[in-house]
């Protein structure tokens, strides 16, 4: 790993860009006067580093501010990195079943989500161990955005993640859902109700098929990047309870711990 | 509207019993030492005080330390109330048709809910008409808990209650699933996804009908009692956002509201 650029943001925010194996792009954000390793949230998202920026600086310096570091990599094919032609065919496929109205066949969405799956996720947990490694940077660490398939596979597969917040999506391979019953740590599923590019249907058995005891599903308004402001707090907060040490604030008191059943 | 008791609770909680109309017992519980009239959530419940008093006055003392005041009544039927002949059959009826693992007929439903609601919501409109003239009890007002027909026939039809959290229950009647599209207030829906009394796909369809713009699920697993403990956390943001006045605590720093979308 290889940092090329660094610069200090509002909010005591430190952002540093950097390489990974001289070929994948990434950016790390720090608070800027840490005192002990931060806590690591990994920002997922749909490929794009450049234009996905403004998003992703917006949610590491909520991460930042809460105590977190905040970190992502560039996806296989996203961005500057080379397009895999069997990805940009799939894609088409899936572009023109989507645009004739017709469903969107198994075996499109295994030829689009599975290879970037198999790619991304070692890519992700080879960043993994680097930022580790870097003083201001510590454990447990946390998972939260999409891609959801590329989630699932790191919730499975990576123990240092003890916790993820998925977004969730619809075209997910067959075997990424079978793969999701195995999941054992606490998940957060954002839903937005009205998304124009997923299946709410498809979204709610993902939801069910997780494997994971607890797992809360929160569901909004909206379309795609509709997702209410206050999501963002009830990101942290779910990630203060599970990457911080010690009870919930709350803790020392049971009224305020009550759940508002019937 | 009479007071027949009054205590201190700990953490500065006052709960005064009161009689409305000298037919209908409630329960009020205020900060102690209030300055200022605090903005009232009124707590709604399957019916049966006594029986419910452990759940409500920790949902009360929720509510109270956060700076609201909360109060609740006794439903017809419930609790010391007459019960109904009518409501009582139609219990009947459905226990008979879960006992035999047969569908729900609607008609049951009806015969069930709808005098409920027909006779509960002038109750909770008369008691906020006497709430709201203490001194110490402000607007606006919130609704939380079950029963969800009750919930919706209120934000319906009383204007000064400006948002609710609705406790998800499937014995819906179908003329109360046409009101929900009317609702315009802010809803806050609490689903448990394994709910032993519950239809998850009806709990989901009637969430998909209520009319509300900002409307947010939040799905928990577990049955109808394992709610879990954050969840009391988020209802109290949820009312906060909406019954107090001022901008979020967050809102000075747009890095914090910013939603965890991809």
């Amino acid at each position: 790993m290889r940092f090329t650029t660094e610069q200090r943001l509002a909010d005591g925010v430190r952002e540093r860009e950097f390489t990974l194996d001289d070929r994948i792009p990434g950016i790390l954000w720090t608070p800027a006067s840490a005192s002990e390793p931060a806590p690591l949230i990994l920002l997922g998202h749909p490929g794009g580093l450049p234009r996905m920026y403004p998003r992703l600086v917006a949610r590491a310096q909520g991460c930042v501010e809460q105590g977190f570091a905040a970190a992502t990599i560039e996806l296989p094919g996203g961005g500057e990195r080379p397009a895999s032609a069997a990805a940009e065919q799939a894609r088409a496929d899936l572009r023109r079943a989507l645009a004739a109205g017709e469903p969107v066949a198994d075996e499109v969405v295994d030829r689009l989500v599975l290879p970037l799956v198999e790619k991304a996720a070692p890519e992700w947990r080879a960043a993994l161990d680097a930022l580790l490694a870097l003083p201001g940077v510590g454990g447990p660490v946390g998972y939260a955005g999409g891609v959801i398939s590329i989630g699932v596979r790191l919730a499975v597969v990576e123990p240092r993640i003890v916790a993820a917040l998925l977004f969730a999506g619809s075209f997910v391979p067959r075997a990424i859902v079978a793969e999701a019953r195995r999941i054992t740590i606490p998940l957060h599923v954002l839903l937005q109700w009205d998304d124009e590019g997923n299946d709410r249907q498809m979204a709610l058995d993902l939801f069910d098929a997780l494997g994971s005891a607890e797992k809360t599903l929160h569901a909004n308004m909206g379309g795609h990047t509709g997702v209410p402001w206050f999501e963002g707090e009830a990101a942290n907060r779910f990630f203060a309870r599970h990457l911080k040490a010690g009870p919930p604030a709350a803790s020392a008191n049971p009224g305020e711990r009550t759940p508002p059943s019937q």
